[in-house]
């Protein structure tokens, strides 16, 4: 017998393609789920069709979801999911702080990827503000929601610095196709998580000049040592990089057509500047903005991140590609260490 | 200027492709090359044509270079590499340990990656038996012998004790496209070497069977960890597992077309007999002798290695891929460092 759920009614907040996939993974798991987004064309259409032809076209949801774009729909939920890309977390959570459907929840999941602007934080710090007294977790990993929609094997990590809460959440993200591990180290897989974005973005880039496996091999691995000294010098543990959340969620972004910002990095390596490329996708390449956030965090905290600083400036400061990847890939050699 | 070449004479052991590729690296250093390899045919066709139609079609070495099949024929050299397949090295080192050629040797360099089955040595140690007071060096990272043959950007690791060789050896091994940084870790980047070749035949089926980007991430996030457990139960340090001679080689082999091993796990994937593929290639996947040595290794060491133990049982008990497959990616989830 299915040991009983700790969580029986859940709140997915974000109706992109990871919030659709994650939606149908709970549902499937057994608890009752509302799906919130703030479209109301799209939700109207999710609710009446059971799919978002929008972001995950391929998915039927279960005849059981609940989707909506109205607050005062919601109904109180036990486990909530933040699923709205890193830019809006702050403005959501701030919305969503208030309502009556909230006020039950006994854990948060942040599934977005980044480090805010101008402060630095991380989302979790972030949803801490809005609901100071919620236990607060993350579920993070090399998951790409296409393949999770298609009920492929796929392995995540829930991170949450309470043990016991962190098995509860495991519980209702595992499936025979699901499986989650546990990590107590929310800062560390955070930090991975908003990282390996950029790097993905450099990896496409490396393709789009055709430079080879070779270099992109050396790419990631350096991609993966700056990783861990920005997150090391956050708070984070280096052990957490080495996981699923960490050089798992990297190589699977650095080395898959599924991800929007390697694809991003193609474009960009084949010569398409980048205003042409964000405009020509609905969906959001969260590597562009986390460039920017992570970037500023480097420098206020006087890391070093050659590798960072080359994408900052092929993205920002109109640095062409190659000349870039030219920098990158000659520094003078030393000691694989240092 | 340049600085002096710290040796001048090179000699390389085994003529398949990346032994091919590195006498081309060598040569444009500026180092005098002579390369041999055991098949009269071959080293006749690549001294007259210049080309190793067999196994690097694509290069025309420079002229300067030596190639013959004769023992007696080779010259007094300071610089000798050793690229034969792993299951070679221990008879080639045992031929040429009385040659007057190698007398002189000032460095012997490996540049095959695997454990011998029965004894469970590194190949530096099975060199050291023919050659005890030469200094030994390790050659290795994410390097596909065509992509170097191309002149394409590649980063590679030199591991000696003595770093004032290490230096040395690091130099010869230098070009614009060509970078190489030092450890001291021999045994480290032995054992890394050595592993990711099973894990690529996984990768391979794993691809074959169409698991999926997030099964495979999976995988070889799994494998890296596996990796680390086993080279620092021998002797190695994480550190060394992290850089291009673990994770970078790792990725390179296990993202790549160009893998051989990641090549035979694909056709096991889609169902071809062992025994087929093999007879159906010409080149060595090295991958398949390691998992037998690897595997006896962590048996008798008690290391813990279910997913060599699942590739074990694909290559050598005819267990089914699917099987093996399923095995690995539904195990009981736990704690993400247990």
């Amino acid at each position: 017998m299915p040991s009983p759920l700790p969580y029986t009614n859940a709140l997915v907040i974000g109706a992109g393609s990871w919030g659709t996939a994650l939606t149908a993974v709970l549902a499937d798991r057994g608890l009752q789920v509302q799906f919130w987004g703030r479209d109301h064309e799209l939700m109207d259409e999710i609710q009446s069709t059971r799919r978002n032809s929008r972001y995950l076209p391929g998915l039927v949801l279960p005849s059981s979801i609940q989707a909506t774009a109205s607050l005062n729909d919601l109904q109180p939920a036990n486990l909530v999911v933040f699923v709205v890309p890193s830019k809006a977390v702050r403005e959501t959570a701030s919305t969503m702080a208030s309502l009556p459907a909230l006020q039950s929840a006994r854990v948060l999941i942040s599934c977005a990827k980044g480090i805010e602007m101008n402060t630095g934080r991380r989302l979790t710090q972030i949803l801490h503000e809005s609901f100071p007294t919620t236990p607060l977790a993350v579920l993070t990993g090399p998951n790409h929601a296409e393949e999770v929609s298609q009920r492929m094997a796929t392995a995540a990590v829930v991170a949450c610095e309470n043990d016991d809460i962190a098995r509860d959440v495991q519980c209702c993200f595992t499936l025979p196709w699901f499986r989650t591990y546990t990590s107590d180290d929310v800062t560390g897989v955070e930090w991975a998580g908003a990282m390996k974005n950029p790097y993905a973005i450099a990896a496409g880039i490396a393709l789009g000049l055709k430079l080879g496996d070779n270099a992109i091999a050396a790419l990631v691995t350096r991609a993966l040592a700056e990783m861990v000294r920005m997150g090391i010098a956050m708070g984070g543990r280096a052990e957490s990089f080495m996981g699923l959340g960490g050089v798992g969620d990297l190589m699977a972004t650095c080395y898959s057509e599924h991800s929007r910002n390697h694809r991003v990095g193609r474009l960009l390596g084949e010569g398409m500047p980048l205003q042409e490329i964000m405009s020509s996708t609905r969906m959001v390449a969260e590597g562009v903005p986390n460039t920017a956030s992570l970037h500023e965090a480097a420098k206020a905290k006087g890391v070093r991140t050659p590798l960072l600083d080359e994408i900052y400036a092929m993205l920002y400061q109109a640095k062409p590609a190659k000349e870039a990847m030219r920098a990158l890939l000659s520094r003078d050699p030393r000691s694989e260490t240092e």
